[in-house]
């Protein structure tokens, strides 16, 4: 059997019981550890889950996942996934996976981003598309967010905007040597996600949004210092939000009580960055 | 404090560690049981949370939540939701009344069906508004999901349909005299809002969907017996999915792991009603 297990947003306490007697009870736990990240070291996993934790990286959940399925027919194995279970994409296709080999998937559920949310106090109802913010380079400034996002305000709906994640990267000179060596880990903050989504908006030019733009950025989210401010797009840009991850929300309509909500999150003096807003996140 | 706590879906033991841990550090613990169900009695929560477990019905928490922000002044409150903390706007508006008190208010996330519902495996990326399909009456139709269902449709997005629960619904002869009677229980079959669904297309006609749509029914998401199935919406028109709770997804455009995921879950013959279709389901 293989179980699909979602810990959560925190810490590794956010894991749920039935996740955790599903984790005891196998001989093997892999960590998918690429497309998000928790708030802890994997040593405080291993402490609670009484066995070892194997982290895997994007190459080998790609590549290298043959071998834990074919683990899965004989014995119960747990592939452990920030936020939910079927978050990213890559969780389904070793579901398919895992049905072509004829072993059996178990999903446990747990908070993810898309509806933790919701904690800002915007409806999950009123939420039209997700979105990716990649980080630009000097020669690719990726903008295809942008359709979904104007099609989202054209009727009034939220979008959700999900910031670039570089964990374990290879370095230029690994690739072109053939060597393991790794960039250090990188992750958008909402102040870099804004300022981007503004040029892109001068580029394109239809209006989708401006720095008028009504947003809230939320960090940690579900962590004990989760932060959440609202704030204009354009202030958005010098906007402090602390330690990753970071999220962004592009929002549409608002009914009464979401209104009030943001109210509640308005950004104050002490939130900007002093001088200039980095213009990436280095390090966890 | 007050503790705004997602029991998740399934059955009690799909609370996370951090929220058991919070219930358990509280003086009382409330459950918020109108707007959705999990699939125990309160008496397994009880004994798992070492305690007593207040159910409230929408009466209390619309009228009577005065009564627990005063007492989580003093002391610290679990007001426990089944899905996620913030899943149902309700609630926003606790956070909004504790903070006018000056009560504190922590949120622990958990999974709610706005993201389970990638257990089908369509990408949570690829839906738009999700909307609510409500019981019909001979006088009452309410047909305003039919607008985001075209408008989701038209970009391609998926929608989710959360479908009607009506839990400790007075009977008539309670409000015309003024006694404690409530109607049985009720929730929507997938069956039962397709068969809406499609009577809405016949009378609005602006070919949001039609009967030959691909849809996906998930019942009992997150419990031992989840059951997933796709076909058209002509055919879910027949379809058991067995007990409460239903909901059902209008497929939009489909990626290719999309289509893969669906066709796992594609609708059986045994899964067809023997005879007629029930017209609502009324019990869980």
């Amino acid at each position: 059997m293989l179980y699909l297990i979602g810990l959560g947003l925190g810490n590794e306490r956010d894991v749920t019981l039935r996740g955790l007697d599903a984790i005891r009870s196998c001989a093997k736990v892999y960590l998918e550890a690429y497309t998000s990240v928790l708030g802890v070291d994997a040593s405080r996993m291993e402490a609670l889950y009484e066995k070892p934790v194997v982290a895997c990286d994007r190459r080998f959940v790609e590549q290298g996942v043959d071998a834990v399925l074919d683990e899965a027919k004989d014995t119960d194995v747990a592939f452990c996934v920030v936020g939910d279970a079927f978050a990213a994409t890559t969780h389904g296709d070793l579901v398919i996976r895992a049905r072509e080999k004829g072993v059996a998937v178990r999903a446990v559920y747990n908070a993810s981003i898309m509806n933790a949310v919701a904690g800002t106090g915007l409806s999950l109802y009123n939420f039209g598309r997700t979105v990716s913010i990649c980080f630009f380079t000097p020669t690719w400034r990726p903008d295809s967010f942008y359709d979904w996002v104007r099609e989202n305000r054209k009727t009034g709906a939220h979008t959700l905007c999900l910031l670039d994640i570089r964990v374990k990267e290879p370095t230029v000179k690994a690739l072109c040597r053939g060597i393991e060596e790794y960039e250090p880990p990188r992750f958008m903050t909402a102040a870099t996600a804004a300022t981007q989504m503004l040029e892109v908006e001068e580029t394109r030019g239809e209006g989708a949004y401006s720095e008028d733009t009504m947003c809230v950025a939320v960090a940690r989210v579900g962590q004990d210092d989760e932060k959440i401010r609202a704030c204009t797009l354009g202030e958005m840009r010098r906007v402090d939000m602390g330690a990753p991850l970071h999220s962004l929300v592009l929002v549409g309509d608002v009914m009464d009580i979401e209104s009030a909500m943001l109210a509640t999150h308005e950004v104050k003096p002490e939130d900007y960055y002093e001088g200039e807003p980095p213009s990436q996140m280095l390090d966890a």
